[in-house]
């Protein structure tokens, strides 16, 4: 791994005021590029601009792929990692089915850590705050020809992460737009889905709503998930979420959700959820949350959920009483090292891991 | 309109004799950039370089879409686009559908045409040969957030364009992977969509197929479209191909086809073809052709046709006997000003549009 630091940091405490997500970005990034069929060495250096010219290929054919993920600061000063394998794994899956080159672990690993151990003082120490990790990858060759490029680019970027959603989000129901195919590339991190949501959520927005919740394309009966979130529901005292699938990304956030509440000793049910069993259950009284969870939001409870015409209120719950603020108050302490790990889900992020 | 003309041209007579469609690029491209709500002046320049980071939108999100079109070099030495509306007009519907700003028709065409005059020499002047143009348009905003991008580039970039597929195809019909979605962007010129069927067609190849035909993600029963091509079957003597729909790519080759096939005379079908179908045509005999019809390929006759683990060889017609030989013939020569214009198809590129 080849280090160039920058001659001076652009960092100042002001940073952690900034209130747009993802766009101001820590002083390195990894690059590590693809080519003749084999990864190079990978290069941290001062975050900034590369050279393409208009026929990159991801512009052409979409063939990119990314990671969400965070670094935490616990009050003692030690940074983590929140089970980061995970995020190394999905990119992978997402790599096959994008037809891209695998990235070998010891690059996305190393370089992650050597990374944010460089710009370690880019993570906020506020309780509930964090460092946004961006691993992607993307195809550079300069050919405009349909086919799989034969050049990549792996890079990881950070940026200053202040809340994602900073309301309770309102969503809509999908009745006729989609976001996946079967057979399709719904369960991978592709950025082809994300393209093909904007539009749909900005009709939503349209109508008042934040985001859309997808159902499945062929009859819109079935909630999957929603635009960056997977979606729980909460029906009584039972907290029921969809099982993943090649239309459903297999979000670490839901994953550790469903780990955590089972460890509280809330009744979990992975299984498929009908649009109309959470219309029936707000009628009856019986809807108590329907929330998103993913790695940028943590937890969004919706404040409704809009069905055709209807807008479907939900009820307010006292943060002692909401499973998605519990669950949300229980992750966040255990990603930023307030609380025991007994998963142990957190990784710490050596200090001087790079010498350079 | 800025034009900055190249110093000294990189053109030479053996640039004709690339074999790589889409790598050898003219001397010229055009530029437009979207900023702050609105169109910027577009500009002319060298083919070459420009400034991004790692952190351009499309890398990320995949907001991104294209067009292919062509330019003719006649006997005469006019040189002609083909229907160039119709790629305007596309290249706007798939910018609605991706949530991206529409690009003006001024902007489009007459861009278009100045770029084809200024490169002309690069459109070469043998029969059935041209020079691709390649409209594109994507997310360049320098922002790690999943949302529309605030910036985009459209540019059109112009390649030498020798013969997409210089050998007939064999093609396998999915029934396992999908292309599009009820409700997702299919039927645009979306980025993402290609980069969701490589690995498919990789698949594929290993089956010994060049292409996929992709059918319905929902059955897998009915024949859509192929990678860059839309698929016609000729079952007796009748031409079927399906509606263009929501998952389907309202191909300009396609609609120019049909409209050729019916003043020569030929019996044409628009309607839902079945895999099945095409299947028992095979078995029976009457299976005489499928073939697929798109800007680069012009018409690629199909050798053999994969159906589940059956591999369907075709028959092999004298060019006189194919429909898709004839059509393709019709097409090529109206297309390079050999034939009438009955149609009012071919648009001449004007000479010395631009003062540089
Ligand atoms: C489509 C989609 N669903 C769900 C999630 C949640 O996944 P994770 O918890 O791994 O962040 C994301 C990612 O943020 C996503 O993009
Ligand atoms: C998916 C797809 N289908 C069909 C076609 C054929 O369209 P056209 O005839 O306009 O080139 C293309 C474009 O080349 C395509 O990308």
């Amino acid at each position: 791994m080849i280090i160039e630091k920058i001659k001076e940091s652009r960092f100042t405490p002001e940073v952690f005021d900034i209130e747009t997500f993802g766009t101001a970005f820590s002083d390195h990034m990894l690059l590590c590029w693809y080519k003749d069929g084999k990864w190079g060495e990978p290069i941290i250096k001062p975050y900034g601009k590369l050279d393409f010219t208009p026929a990159i290929s991801v512009g052409h054919y979409g063939q990119g792929i990314f990671e969400g993920m965070k670094a935490y600061k616990g009050s003692n000063g030690d940074v983590y990692l929140f089970r980061p394998e995970k995020n190394f794994e999905r990119l992978n899956k997402s790599a096959v089915r994008l037809d891209m080159p695998e990235i070998p672990e010891h690059i996305f690993m190393d370089g992650l850590k050597a990374l944010v151990d460089l710009d370690r003082q880019w993570v906020p120490a506020t309780h509930g705050m964090s460092l946004y990790l961006r691993p992607v990858m993307f195809a550079t060759e300069e050919a405009i020809t349909a086919r799989s490029s034969n050049e990549y680019l792996f890079a990881i970027l950070t940026a200053v992460a202040p809340n994602y959603y900073n309301k309770p989000l309102s969503v809509k129901i999908a009745d006729r737009y989609s976001r996946a195919a079967n057979g399709g590339v719904g369960f991978a991190k592709a950025a082809g889905n994300y393209a093909g949501s904007f539009y749909p959520t900005h009709l939503a927005r349209e109508e008042g709503y934040d985001q859309v919740v997808w159902t499945d394309d062929a009859t819109h009966t079935f909630i999957e998930e929603a635009g960056t979130m997977n979606v729980m529901v909460r029906i009584g005292d039972k907290l029921i979420t969809a099982p993943t699938s090649e239309r459903i990304l297999d979000g670490v956030t839901r994953d550790s959700m469903l780990q955590l509440a089972t460890k509280l000793g809330i009744e979990v049910e992975v299984r498929k959820i009908t649009v109309q069993e959470v219309y029936d259950a707000h009628k009856s009284g019986e809807l108590k949350e329907v929330f998103g969870v993913g790695t940028a939001v943590v937890v969004n409870n919706y404040v409704a959920v809009g069905y055709g015409d209807e807008r479907l209120e939900l009820p307010l719950l006292s943060p002692e009483e909401s499973y998605g603020q519990i669950l949300k108050k229980n992750l966040v302490d255990l990603q930023m090292g307030v609380s025991e790990d007994p998963f142990g889900w957190r990784v710490k992020v050596e200090e001087n891991l790079v010498e350079a």
